[in-house]
């Protein structure tokens, strides 16, 4: 039986994940279901997508990632369902799985418009209920990801801006403020191995660090972080807080 | 094994759901345990009631619902299990299963006053751990409902106010506000089904609409829900906040 | 197969918590995992130790315990696992493991220092991921714990203030606030079990009540915990707002 996994922007005080969940545990109750990330920002596909990406890839092939983060709900935007390097997703056709696509070798797309599949009667808010619990819990259970509906060529995908260079400069940008505050930069950690200065926001940062320990507590530093990429942060505090700066501040290196 | 899902007040920060859900693992170790819901507004019967009607049928026959907001805790106030439409419920005899004797076919209902399921010390504020937990568990584990005490004949139960008609009006109220701001009110979707006009907070917010993407982003809308209720929200925004109001605000529609 | 759980601080909005469950899923997919408590404030091991304290025993033998509250992530510090009354448990050295310590016979201690139980590349910033809970897995799926590296005989440990008695008074002060606001104090329940005065902040909260239901809702009491511990409570209130104090502060009860 394959694994469920849930990103959602539902938090977790209205029932809506666990209406999910029992829609997923009637159809197929030996799933194993993880709840991934509930807290997205309400409607903020970037953050989900960007979200997606620190982990989808980490979970054995044949896990089953959902992802109900979809202002669209109710429009004409497509559900859709996706096999990317062995792993299958079900998720609106929001751009939600940029990432994904960006990551995986090339993926198989489908539109989910097979409604043997699906609850007998849909909502007009909330699909992740009616439409996309029902779909990972038959894949679950042992659907072919050919049988939900016809293939999609064109999946809707965000921009996540790239960062360039210079001979002596990069210049990248923070994609997304995490819950410490640190500032998680689109700029590769091959690009600024051994960079010594950084600027965010008008401030000189110095230069690239190993670790945390490697400044004083309080103090701002920049380093390699999880990802591979280069963020901004504060040890044992908020650089998001101590900057002012957030999602889309540019980021300068002298390289 | 049956699989229990739990309900309560207790956040993620304390440590409260962990010590219930390592008593249920003591018990009944293949069970199943999903989070519901924790961040239910300390001690809010009436919110805990409501999210409770979101999920609880939707979970197969055989599901147990852990309901653990228990404002009374210590008090005399009883403790109870139930029996409705094949799936159990396990908590405090405050209201909180109000709903789903509402929604179901006659409940049984017990007194938890079998010791030989209870934890052998309990404490005056955590009846969670050592009540309603190793109660769970034991029903996970095949113990029949009968066996945890005598029968209930008069379950609390709390009011939630109906909606009234009269021949061109409906009147209803906010039941509920989630966390996107939309305001959930008591008026089903059979009454307003082409309503032109509906009045909230002395606002005239148009006719009941199919979908968020009827209207511009930022602007208010009603539409059906997907409890089958007129709903207030503003796309990509919160009603709550736009109209500045919140459960108990009269809800008109022209009919 | 062994149950593994996870305290951390890394809310649930980031994913953090979903890559190192996507590791776990990798290396022990049936290993059943339960979200103990991810928001434990950040870095806040004090809060670690004690919320640890609240469940760590409930759980049967043979559980792992995971505990990722490290802000001495990339420092020095050593990565342990411990065996301690039969459950074992996984976490940085940094005295989140105090409470265990003291509750349990003596432990056995190691140093995570076997690279061929950690991830391939170890990052500077989330060894959650990349040591711990790759080695959790390894134990859940039957690695001994001396396999994991070295004994240790001195992990750290913090200081949690104990209580003094005189022969009329005991002297203890607050180690906790809770979400409900409630102060839990150092002080054991044997100690105070007739008393019919405690002072904090320079209040007289009177003796020490049964249950939240012996005093009119909005008053303060005190009362004996759920960890045997005496508390200051708010019926249906925060007493952490009601009296402005916190962690530190002096309680005091005539005896």
């Amino acid at each position: 039986m394959r694994r469920i996994t849930l990103l959602t922007d539902f938090g977790t005080v209205d029932g809506y994940v666990a209406a999910m969940k029992g829609v997923i545990a009637d159809i197929a109750p030996a799933a194993p279901v993880d709840d991934a990330v509930h807290d997205i920002p309400p409607g903020d596909i970037h953050a989900a997508a960007f979200t997606l990406g620190r982990y989808w890839h980490l979970y054995p092939p044949g896990t089953i990632h959902m992802i109900v983060v979809d202002p669209g709900v109710g429009s004409g935007r497509r559900a859709i369902a996706a096999r990317a390097d062995e792993r299958l997703l079900v998720a609106p056709d929001n751009g939600v799985l940029t990432r994904v696509f960006e990551d995986a070798s090339p993926a198989v797309v489908v539109a989910l418009e097979n409604e043997a599949f699906h609850r007998p009667t849909i909502s007009a808010t909330f699909h992740g209920r009616d439409v996309f619990a029902p779909v990972a819990a038959h894949l679950a259970a042992g659907a072919a990801l050919e049988e939900l509906g016809p293939t999609v060529m064109d999946p809707a995908s965000l921009e996540f801006p790239p960062p360039e260079r210079t001979a002596h400069w990069v210049y990248g940008e923070i994609l997304h403020v995490d819950r410490f505050g640190n500032l998680i930069s689109n700029i590769p950690a091959e690009w600024v191995a051994n960079a010594e200065e950084v600027r965010v926001a008008g401030r000189q940062l110095g230069g690239v660090r190993q670790t945390y320990a490697d400044v004083e507590p309080g103090a701002v530093l920049t380093l390699i972080g999880s990802l591979g990429l280069l963020e901004v942060s504060v040890r044992d505090g908020s650089a998001a807080v101590e900057l002012g700066v957030g999602r889309g501040t540019e980021v300068r290196v002298r390289t």
